[in-house]
């Protein structure tokens, strides 16, 4: 019955997504598989056994089915996809968040997600507007890391700032005033990243703790996921997270 | 004349190779126009004025053809395209050096041509097979910085290092013995990173120096990317590069 379901290509709209690839989805199989309502195999999936064991000892359906695969609309080949409920979430408001201002490339995003995740900060705000944090393309370039952290939106920088008060600011921007190891750590800190063309703009620059990644003039700006690599590993690092 | 040329897509073979865009194009125009063979200008290009100028102070045919970008094969919408012959280099051995053991996607070495730029790391080793560092989505994602680096291909890890053989060699690996911050600095410092899926093998564990970057278990590893900007910004860093 189910098997005769058309999958639809994901749009923004829906209430529902999909992890596309056997990687991520195995990953929100084992964090959350309640937020699943099934998980479609291709004939051609190398371990079909396996995930087939997996969804059952996770209570979650498990179809075999190559036609639900043509009908999303997907540029690599994928022979697992699992679909799942979006969720709201919450920030933990005593752990260290990162925010990202309107960032734009789905890529970066999951990129980000992804990274975080390994260095222990697992709370990610995202002022829109922005990439769609539940793309299907984010998640897959999260490589499912997205299921491990905690998530929010908002409207406007302040309205996070008005909902995280007792969070230290620390806005990253090339006109930023002191390098990343200059800062004296606090446990309770936000790091803030603008878009990939336009950065922060000159209103954080007032702030108390703007930072700047040092760099030559052969470039004009690191690639974003790269700045909030090197910037949350030594934030990370001297808090002791990783 | 040179209007009819029929511009073919980009292959690995060609001598010559292209930028797409104006950004990589013009790094190239300031960097190195006697490389370029001539550039072309879309119609819709909002500063033709501006790039028929720079052209022209640099000796470069500048050509208005809306035909030339419909034959070669690009997703992204760009409405300058340079021609340029492709150049053989060498590493300088008295320069600190970061060595790709086959890295794979496109996307990522062009990203990370452009954050070593950034960091004064300025040579680049990049062991075959390997993503074409010349292909025009390599050079885009690298923002043209591909062209203020010096950069070689070896058949493998060993001829690399027999040629260079006063580096001291990092190599960057989920068994590595000591995070980034412990490690002396040494000014003629050369950091190994392997390819995306498989790191790098046992062999490399082997060596006196082995890196490995501080991550928690919720991810397997971190993105080839992300590792480059972490690992190369300590070092640059703890010797003064940036």
């Amino acid at each position: 019955m189910t098997n005769t379901i058309k999958i639809k290509s994901y749009q923004k709209e829906f209430a529902y997504s999909y992890t596309s690839g056997a990687y991520a989805t195995i990953e929100l199989l084992k964090t959350a598989p309640k937020l699943l309502d099934c998980v479609y195999v291709h004939s051609q999936y190398r371990d079909i056994d396996g995930i087939t064991a997996l969804c059952k000892a996770k209570e979650v359906p498990c179809i075999r089915s190559d036609k639900a695969f043509s009908s999303v609309n997907q540029k690599e080949n994928s022979y697992v996809l699992g679909v799942f409920r979006k969720y709201v979430n919450t920030l933990w408001d005593n752990e260290p968040h990162v925010v990202l201002v309107n960032p734009s490339d789905m890529g970066n995003l999951g990129t980000i997600i992804r990274t975080i995740t390994g260095m222990n900060v697992k709370n990610l705000a995202v002022i829109e507007p922005a990439a769609d944090i539940w793309h299907p393309k984010t998640i897959r370039a999260s490589m499912g890391a997205l299921f491990h952290i905690r998530h929010a939106s908002f409207h406007s920088f302040e309205e996070y700032a008005k909902a995280y008060p007792k969070h230290e600011i620390f806005p990253f921007m090339l006109e930023g005033e002191y390098a990343p190891e200059q800062i004296t750590p606090h446990n309770l800190f936000t790091l803030v990243f603008g878009n990939e063309a336009t950065g922060l703009d000159a209103r954080f620059r007032q702030m108390e703790h703007s930072v700047k990644i040092p760099l030559t003039d052969k470039i004009d700006s690191f690639n974003l996921a790269s700045a909030v690599s090197i910037g949350t590993y030594v934030f990370a690092r001297k808090n002791g997270l990783i």
